[in-house]
């Protein structure tokens, strides 16, 4: 592990690649989630990496909707094991009869053991005693999606009514829909396929979406079903997308007057 | 190796991110360039994973700054190596006292030899017999570099007069001006610092960039020097990247009215 100075320009983006690295290296996360890793940080990087009020918009409509709901899931994969374990837990024990289910891309049954393990560890750690986990023996599967990926848990995604997936692949954000579950997405591309299947979708880096998702439950917890209803209800997703994507295309804009002269013939 | 449904609709992406990760097994690319092919992605979605006219353009002018080299020398890393290992041998072949050296930015004598060792492996399926690969045992430096980043060889970036660096560390290729040489670039992000330090940059995929620029070197084999000048003059880099950067904003406008509504409000 390489150290990195403090006052480097990209400290916290390179701090977070070793984060991926590690996890990478203690069978948390495999290379393919490397590479989307690297995928999201030119997405980051073109929405100058920080947290939007679209983003914070789009906290608040989710942290209503995991509030509501009866049985909401919190999927777990290998970027966000290596990345937010102590922020997933976290999430957990403020979501009443909230599970947690291990759901993977690439899966084997050894790695979703390794990723519970670590969110257990992180559960430790945090004093959390009661957290069900669900990971490996797998007991059900999803309509619409092929071979291991359709894999998961009757007491999981296969029964909620609220799915928050972190990082996820669109083919399964679409099939959830299609299963009838309200979808929470946090996705950093505002036009990939996740983000506009689900109902809500925080396009924000994974490691500011989790802090700013569970600062906007501990908000809302005392709210009125009335008032987690009108929350969620006013929130316009596709709109939500628009404006997200416009920042990036000002920025871009305002990064190629910076960077190369215009182009007159064109 | 994980099976990749045929259907996916990001199965040419997959395929190549798994190249990248059996690259990576085989000790030919770090994890370092595992989140660099990531970041590359994202550019490359945003360009519409295909060749530009502007990328044709650009290909146009390397392969006239190519076939006119005393002494062209074609860059080899480790993500070149685990894509496009064939395409570099058959384009060494194609220009005249080419030479390829294995120019690594994590450098190990190890991997440069595991590097030049796929490439002959290569060179023996395609029937080359008469290739030179520079790999481990360097024995000059590149000025202004730290380290290990300087390390090449006499004959060849040391000595060169065109260099190809595909996915080159901006560093290096503003070294590689800096001793005057002109450098043709093959990088994804218009914006980059290589993009904008290299003579000719072809903002493509390198799996794409290289069957198009081995196309134009055998088109304009039979060129006269008066005619590779002529076409190589008048091409404008900083114009060109230009227009790349303006497909990538004209495409997200697109995506963005296609996809989501857009932001009346903001």
């Amino acid at each position: 592990m390489h150290r990195i100075p403090r006052d480097h320009p990209r400290y916290e983006s390179l701090m977070l690649r070793q984060k991926m690295v590690r996890g990478s290296e203690r069978g948390l996360a495999v290379k393919e989630g490397l590479l989307a890793h690297g995928r999201g940080e030119a997405f980051d990087y073109l929405l100058g990496e920080r947290t939007s009020s679209e983003a914070k918009a789009a906290a608040r409509a989710a942290a209503a909707l995991l509030l509501m709901a009866k049985r909401p899931v919190l999927s777990v994969n290998g970027n966000v094991a290596s990345l937010v374990p102590g922020e997933m837990v976290r999430l957990a024990t403020a979501l009443p009869g909230s599970v947690i289910e291990v759901n993977l891309f690439h899966r084997t049954e050894a790695r979703a053991r390794a990723i519970a393990a670590e969110l257990g560890s992180a559960a430790r750690k945090l004093g959390v005693r009661q957290l069900l986990i669900l990971s490996d023996r797998t007991d059900a599967r999803l309509p619409g999606l092929s071979s291991d990926r359709a894999k998961c848990h009757r007491l999981g995604m296969f029964s909620a009514d609220v799915v928050l997936v972190p990082l996820e692949d669109g083919d399964r954000a679409q099939a959830l829909k299609r299963c009838g579950k309200k979808v929470v997405a946090i996705d950093l591309n505002p036009l990939s396929r996740t983000a506009r299947a689900a109902d809500v979708t925080i396009v924000d880096n994974v490691v500011r979406a989790l802090p700013e998702l569970i600062r906007q439950v501990g908000a809302l917890r005392t709210a009125s079903p009335r008032r987690l209803t009108e929350i969620a209800g006013s929130f316009d997703n596709r709109q939500n997308l628009g404006r997200a994507l416009g920042r990036i295309l000002r920025r871009l804009g305002r990064l190629s007057r910076e960077r190369v002269p215009s182009d007159r013939s064109a």
